[in-house]
């Protein structure tokens, strides 16, 4: 089964493949859509939706693994934030992909075993886990790839 | 010039095309994409999504009139609103609309000259601007006329 991570947003999309066989988990592909910042939002959120549906088309994932929104303070932020999330979900719904959301804990801890785990500490072990020779770059590549290792160990648990 | 109005969501998105030419509008249609509550999130976005490609492809409206996030006190129903518009501008930016926001205020006041006006104050201006028989049913199709009227009487001010 091939797991499509997603870290989410409206200027700078993670993406991470893996294959899950069994326990086994292999790298396929990381990186990250970049969008414009110059341009609107909706510009951007088309040209992201564009990317991820060629991303979709050449790798043929089963699931699509989203982070779940951080509140933060900045209603403003939450906002755009969910709204890139809901561009992600919907190309990946109409690609007829399942969708699986894990909050910020539960993928550390599915990473770490930590659900409190720093950033760094998360990134280390998906460089670990995923044998590449360094921490994909930027972020949000890690961020994403983070997110299909969640899935991939909790699947039997929380899959829809 | 077509203006595709859209209130959108997650359970129910109302929909509203107008014809906008000089100071003429003219009704063409209106109605409500009703998703299955009982599906998860991203099932009914998908559903939502096919929805709005097959509408855009019959009208081929140029522009996508949204209306802005309220800011409610419950954050998780901005966070699924705000989902929802990420949808519905996703769709309309990859079959290459414009889109331009709005917020409720503004909205009101374009429709009925007063930004605090009453939602069914709203809705009978709709009702009286496009000619109907009766006010549009369910709400959130005479709310997407209403952003689409919106966007006509303003687009010469507010046009990306």
């Amino acid at each position: 089964m091939i797991i499509l991570g997603i870290d989410p947003g409206t200027i700078r999309v993670g993406y991470g493949l893996i294959r899950s066989v069994g326990n086994k988990l292999t790298h396929i592909a990381n990186g990250a859509i970049c969008a414009n910042k110059k341009e609107p939002v909706y510009k951007r959120l088309g040209f992201i939706a564009s990317e991820l549906q060629k991303i979709i088309q050449q790798h043929q994932p089963s699931i699509a693994a989203i982070e779940e929104p951080f509140v933060g303070k900045n209603i403003q932020t939450t906002i755009r934030i969910s709204e890139g999330r809901g561009a992600a979900i919907t190309m990946a719904a109409i690609n007829n992909l399942d969708v699986i959301s894990f909050s910020p804990a539960t993928i550390k801890k599915a990473v770490t075993g930590k659900g409190s785990a720093h950033k760094s500490q998360v990134q280390a072990m998906v460089k670990i886990l995923m044998n590449l020779h360094a921490i994909p770059q930027p972020d949000d590549a890690a961020d994403a790839l983070a997110v299909a290792i969640a899935c991939a160990h909790l699947k039997n648990i929380n899959l829809p």
